[in-house]
C-alpha cells in the first residue's frame, strides 16, 4: 500500500464492534477509496499517511454507521399528518388517500428529505419498502446512502406500476439498473400474506431467487394479522409462508411482534432474518416482539425505524434506546436487551439481517467506510463511563457530527455535503401544502 | 404600561398551551422583568416596544418551558455507570456505594451538570429530590432554572446530615433559606414507605404543613414495594399514607406504578398529585403507570424523567414521546395518551403538580416567562401538520435553541448564558474519574 491510497483519515476513540469489541482511543481509520485501509493509533497514522483530509472532532467517537433495516423512507412526507388513532381508521382515512396521491415526485423528494434526517442522526444504511421504489433509489443515489430497495408488491392495482404484471417489470428493471450498483440493492418486497396470495408470495420468491436478492416482508406484526391469516389459511403467518415452503435465509421479515415459541423455533431453523420496529409497534399499538426469546435462538435481529408516520422519527439512536426499554418493561427484567447488546443489533445486527456483513456493520480492515462520528463533548454525554450505555440510552442522532458512507464524507459538522437541504426542505413544504391545501 | 417596561420580546409562532390552545402565528411574547406582559402579532409588539432584545430563530416556536416533576439531579454524574442490572444489584452494589462517598462538590457539580443538560433540551423548571439538597438549591441557583428542592430523608444516617434530628434542622435551614426566593422552593421529601417509618413519615407531614410545602415521596414504584408494604403495615403504600391521614394536595407521589382502581379513586378524592416517569420505570423494569385511569379519574400527572442514572438523559421531549407510546403499547389501544394530552402533561400538568399553576406551565399575561424557542427547519420536523404531535413524536431537546426562565434569557443559540459548560463538564470528569480511579 502507498500514502497515495489512502483518501482520508477519520481520527478519534474508534469504537469498531469488531468480534472482539476493540475500541482504540486516540484512533484513526484509514480509508482508502471505499474502503477501510487500517485502523490505528492516530498519530502512527497521521505520521504514515501525511496530508490526507481528516475528520474528526474533539472528543469524537468514531464508530460503525447504523443500519436501519426496515423504513418506508417517504413516509417522512406524511410524518404528523394523522396520529394517535385506530390501525384501520388511520390507514384507510389518513394514510391510504394520501398514498393514493403519491407521485414519482412526491416519494422521492419523501425519501430525499427522509435520507437527510437518516445522515444527520447517524443512519449510513437503511433498507426500505415503498411505492415508486425507483425513484426512492434516484433520492439514495443522491443521498450518497447505502440501501436495499424494494417496490411493495400486493394484489391490487398500485398507483405506482398499475396492474400486478406491470409490477414484475418494474421490479426486473430495477434490478437491471442497478445490477453491481456500488450502493443500492434492490430486494423483492411483497407487503403481507394478508395482501398477497399465495401465488403472488410464490411467484416473488421465485424472483428473489433468480435474483439473488432479499424477500423482505411484513410479518406478525399484530395479534389481528394472525387471526385473519387462521381465518384465511388455517395457519398463523408465518407458518402459511412455511407452508409454501417459502421461508429460508433470504427472509428478512419486517416486526415478528405476535409469534409462538413454534414459530422462533422455525424462523431459527430456516435462518430468517428479523426487522425489529419497537416505536412504531409502540405507537401504534401492535405490541412487543419477543426479542429477547428471538436472539436465544439465535435468530439475526436488526432494528428498524419503520416509517416516520408511524414512529415519527428516523432516530436509530432513540430506536435503540427504545428497544432496550421496551424488553425490559414487558419482561418486568431489568437485565434484558442490555445496552452492548442493543448497540450490536443496530450495527453488525442490521448488518447481518442483509446479508452484508462481510462490508459493512463494523469497522475492519477491508470493509466498506461505512461510519459516523460523535461529539461527545457535551453535558448528556459527560462523564463517560460506558461508551455502549451512553449510545443506547443517552445519545441522540443529533450527536453526530460527520458521516462517511462508502469512503465519501456525506456530511461534516453536521452540513449536509451530499444534498441541499434548504432546497429539499422548501420543495417538501410546497408538496405537503398541496397534499393538504394549507401552509405546512 | 409603558415602553420602558418590557425588557425582551420572544418571537415566532407562538403554542401558549392556554386553556383554549390559542396559537399564535408570527407572533411574540413581550416580557417586562420577570413577567410575560403580551402577547400578539409580531410586528405590532415590535413597533409598540421598539428597541428591546429580541430573541428569535428562523422558522421558530415559542412555547413553554417543559416541567420536569421527578428527578435528582446529581445523578447525572452516575449516568452510565451501572445498568441493565437487577434493581437491588443496582442499588447496593453499583449506586448506594457511591453515594455513600457524595459530598456538597459532588452533588453541586452533578447538579450543575444537569441543569445544563436540563436547558440545552427544553426544561425551565425542575423538581428534585437527593441528598445534599442545599447543594441542588445552589446550582439551581446559579443555573437560573426554577427549581422545587428537597433533602430526602428516611430512618438511617444520611451521609449529608448525620442522624434524622439533624435532617429536620438542615430542612429548617432550607426552608429559610429560600424563603420567598423568586425561583428556588423548598419541598419536605421522605424517600418512600419502605424507608420511612410511619412516625417519620407524620413528623414530615406536620413540616410540610408548617411551611406550606409540597410533600414529595416515591410511591408504588413497583409490585415489590406493594408486596413490602403489605407484609409490613398489611396495607399497600397507598392505604399506608391514607391510614396515616398523609393523602392530600400538597402530596407529589412519584411513579404510581402499581396501583389498583380504589387507589386511583382515592388518589384523585384526595387530590394527590402523580410524577409519571415512564423511561425509568421502562429501564429499571418497574411497570408501566396506569396514566389513563388517573387521567379519567381526574388525577393531576406531570411527566418526570427521574434521575440520568435510570434513564438515562433528562430530555423532557424524548419522556414525552416514551409516555405517549408506552400507553399505546401497554394497553394495545393506539388512542390511548394523545400527543396534545402528552404535552399538556408535561407544560400544564407539571406546573399543577408542583402548585404552580398560576405562575407557570402557559403561556399567557401576568404569568412567569419561562419559555422555550425550537428550531423547526430541520428534516425530522419538515413538513409541519400538527405542532403537537411533532413536539411528542419528533422534536428532541437539541431543537431548542432560546430558553427564558423568569424573564431571563438562560441560553442563546444553543449557549449557556448562566454557566460556563466547558469548566463543569472539566469539572465532573475529573470528579468521575476520582469516583472510579479511571479517566472518564
Amino acid at each position: 500500500m502507498t500514502k497515495k491510497d489512502v483518501t482520508l483519515l477519520v481520527c478519534g476513540t474508534v469504537l469498531t464492534m469488531d468480534a472482539r469489541q476493540t475500541i482504540i482511543k486516540n484512533g484513526a481509520v484509514a480509508v482508502a477509496g471505499d474502503t477501510i485501509r487500517e485502523l490505528g493509533d492516530k498519530k502512527e497514522l497521521r505520521a504514515k499517511y501525511g496530508a490526507v483530509p481528516v475528520l474528526e472532532t474533539g472528543r469524537g467517537l468514531v464508530m460503525p454507521g447504523l443500519v436501519n433495516v426496515h423504513t418506508h423512507a417517504s413516509m417522512a412526507l406524511l410524518r404528523g399528518l394523522a396520529d394517535d388513532l385506530p390501525l384501520m381508521t388511520w390507514l384507510q382515512e389518513h394514510i391510504f388517500p394520501v398514498e393514493a396521491k403519491l407521485s414519482s415526485e412526491l416519494v422521492y423528494q419523501g425519501a430525499l428529505l427522509s435520507a437527510m434526517e437518516m445522515i444527520k442522526s447517524g443512519t449510513t444504511s437503511f433498507c426500505d419498502m415503498y411505492l415508486f421504489a425507483k425513484d426512492v433509489a434516484r433520492a439514495a443515489e443522491q443521498s450518497g446512502m447505502r440501501a436495499w430497495i424494494g417496490e411493495v408488491l400486493y394484489d391490487f392495482p398500485s398507483p405506482c406500476y398499475g396492474a400486478l404484471e406491470h409490477g414484475f417489470v418494474y421490479v426486473d428493471e430495477m434490478f437491471d439498473q442497478y445490477e453491481d450498483h456500488p450502493l443500492v440493492s434492490v430486494t423483492v418486497d411483497p407487503h403481507a400474506v394478508y395482501t398477497c396470495s399465495p401465488d403472488l408470495l410464490v411467484r416473488l420468491k421465485e424472483k428473489a431467487v433468480e435474483r439473488g436478492s432479499r424477500y423482505v416482508i411484513h410479518l406478525a406484526e399484530t395479534r389481528g394479522e394472525v387471526e385473519g391469516a387462521m381465518a384465511q389459511f388455517g395457519k398463523s403467518p408465518v407458518r402459511h409462508l412455511e407452508g409454501l415452503g417459502l421461508l429460508d435465509g433470504s427472509v428478512l421479515a419486517a416486526h415478528c411482534v405476535a409469534l409462538d415459541a413454534g414459530e422462533i423455533a422455525l424462523l431459527a431453523e430456516r435462518g430468517v432474518k428479523v426487522a425489529h420496529c419497537p416505536e412504531s409497534n409502540m405507537k401504534l399499538a401492535s405490541g412487543v416482539a419477543p426479542i429477547a426469546a428471538l436472539r436465544n435462538a439465535l435468530v439475526d435481529v436488526g432494528i428498524g425505524t419503520d416509517g416516520a408516520a408511524s414512529n415519527n422519527d428516523v432516530d436509530m439512536f432513540s430506536e435503540m434506546d427504545s428497544a432496550a426499554k421496551l424488553q425490559k418493561v414487558h419482561s418486568l427484567d431489568p437485565t434484558a436487551l442490555p445496552a452492548s447488546e442493543t448497540l450490536a443489533m443496530a450495527t453488525m445486527g442490521g448488518a447481518r439481517a442483509l446479508g452484508a456483513e462481510s462490508r459493512i456493520g463494523s469497522l475492519e480492515e477491508g470493509k466498506r467506510a461505512d461510519m459516523i462520528v460523535l461529539d461527545l463533548d457535551q453535558p448528556h454525554l459527560t462523564p463517560m463511563y460506558n461508551v455502549a450505555s451512553h449510545l443506547v440510552y443517552a445519545a441522540r442522532g443529533h450527536d453526530v457530527v460527520h458521516s462517511v458512507i462508502n469512503g465519501r464524507p456525506v456530511m461534516e459538522n453536521r452540513r449536509l455535503l451530499s444534498m441541499d437541504e434548504e432546497a429539499v426542505l422548501a420543495r417538501c413544504r410546497e408538496l405537503a401544502g398541496r397534499l393538504t391545501g394549507r401552509p405546512c
